[in-house]
């Protein structure tokens, strides 16, 4: 099956280039209300279910242990920007669990906020793994083997506890046993289980259950944090702010996914060549347009479908834009 | 026409994301010698056709009238990584012809050499137009404006002298009137103008035709100096370092541009969604499938058209590589 175009690139009038893909709108019986292109293939989530990899850190009892705020929980369902907020929660998520960053596996990259990195270069400093867009997670996983009693060292490895404890709550919630899926390396160094996107809206959609206690936990966390899980003028960080009904995260080549607590909808999509800015207006489109929104939160969502091009000069060269199928 | 995936990107044994896209190869007579997709659809060359963009320096008499070195030359087709050596070359052009940096036009970006660049952040400099990997290109537009006697200011708009001469002088060598055709503004604020990817691989057939003496000037300067035209650890610079008899030319939006100048071929590929990850690897599998080369030639393609992909502690996690159809 060829994935339809869902989101497409213009300059001077035509269309430069194209994004196919592939998305499915389902509910928490398994229901598909919406879809596009082939939901069956099998597909890597990435950083897309961060919250999922948070729900042991809440239903094994550490994140009340240790005391982690709603700020904390955010976190460890972010993919931040490495901004001084940001690394003083995971900061602070380390120590209240007793691990360090030396612990840390995620390995390091420069933070993705541009005035944050240059202000370390400036200073002559280094990136380090806190600045990792993963870090809050990867404080989660390290405070969950502390609750668990298991090794933090080699954490991120597929046959280690904490990994397992994840896979087998991820798989539950997906209605997928992950075991008999295709297991990738994610940038982070964790696991990463290739699934279809119908399992993976699923998993949202019961996600955001009324009488699930961790999901709901986490989603509220969240809405009273949308800064902590992505940062300064991004997509996630931005929607959220501009639509508090939604639950939306980005995963790395071109997944998105989301929920619709109010509506009990769960969200799955994945651009097929990997392209963020695609995946950004495309899961715009099609939360914009599903029927349960008011009309301000809908405007609010039509805005995010469409954004201008600019070239160095701030000259608006082009529009990428997501479409409705 | 749905184009045919021409590169994909795997991680943990399946793949991942994958590329769609188009390709032509051409004798100088128009012949169609290869293709994949759709090659009439028209497609903007962005920084592909610097080599043709700077036929009017050759031909008008600017470069030897201001005693452009080869590595001038080389540069003013370059997208350049904005290193030390680059810059240096680009400030000596516009000298040569009597310009300055306040005339650019390209606007500033920080240079895409990571070293450069956190060099110039230490040492608390700011980006300047000369650091855009296109002030080669700039430089040599702005020297063309002295010769022809156009005032230098506004040399990018669509109506000026100089883009007026490009647009005819590239009209010509592809075999198609610009003026008719969809013309889009660049990422350095010069016009680019859509062309099938046909009519893009006729061009460069014709462009290394042993009697086209300014084309042929083009190709030995670049060939002298590959370092110029991108920089260190670029795939172009790499490429023709590897393979000397073949010019390469990257462009935004996932264009590549060569030409084979003994055997007489052009080539144009273009990737649907713009990602240069996949070109790179995709021109590299229409090269490296051409019956033109050496067997030590056709062994250096073949190692460009895959590459591993590390995560953030440099675990090979997966590949990008381009396809053979």
């Amino acid at each position: 099956m060829i994935n339809p175009v869902i989101a497409e690139v213009t300059r001077g009038g035509i269309v430069e280039s194209r994004h196919r893909g592939a998305y499915a709108v389902v509910d928490g019986s398994g229901h598909v209300v919406a879809a596009e292109g082939g939901i069956a293939a099998a597909v890597y989530p990435r950083s897309a279910v961060k919250a999922f990899q948070c729900l042991p850190v809440i239903e094994s009892g550490a994140a009340d242990r240790f005391g982690f705020t709603d700020e904390e929980i955010a976190l460890c369902c972010s993919s931040h920007n490495g901004e001084q907020e940001h690394v003083r929660v995971a900061r602070a998520m380390l120590a209240k669990a007793s691990n360090t960053e030396a612990l840390y596996e995620c390995g390091a990259h420069w933070p993705y906020h541009e005035a944050t990195r240059f202000h370390l270069i400036r200073d002559g400093q280094q990136c380090a793994s806190v600045h990792n867009n993963c870090s809050g997670k990867h404080a989660g996983m390290l405070a969950l083997a502390r609750q668990i009693g298991a090794d933090p060292h080699g954490y991120t490895r597929i046959d280690h506890p904490v990994q397992r404890l994840i896979a087998k709550t991820m798989g539950a919630l997906c209605d997928i046993d992950l075991d008999q899926q295709p297991a990738g390396i994610d940038g982070c160094s964790v696991p990463t289980w290739a699934m279809p996107l119908k399992s993976l809206a699923l998993g949202f959609a019961r996600f955001c259950a009324p009488d699930f206690a961790a999901g709901r936990r986490i989603i509220e966390a969240v809405r009273a944090h949308p800064f902590m899980v992505a940062g300064t003028g991004d997509f996630d960080t931005l929607i959220m702010e501009a639509v508090p009904r939604v639950f939306v995260k980005t995963g790395a080549e071109g997944v998105y996914c989301a929920c619709v607590p109010h509506a009990g909808l769960g969200i799955a999509l994945k651009v097929d060549d990997g392209a963020s800015r695609a995946s950004e207006v495309a899961i715009a489109s099609v939360l914009s347009g599903l029927d349960v929104w008011t009309p301000d939160e809908k405007a609010a969502l039509e805005r995010f479908r469409h954004h201008g091009l600019a070239n160095w000069r701030k000259t608006e060269v082009g529009e990428v834009r997501g479409l409705r199928l």
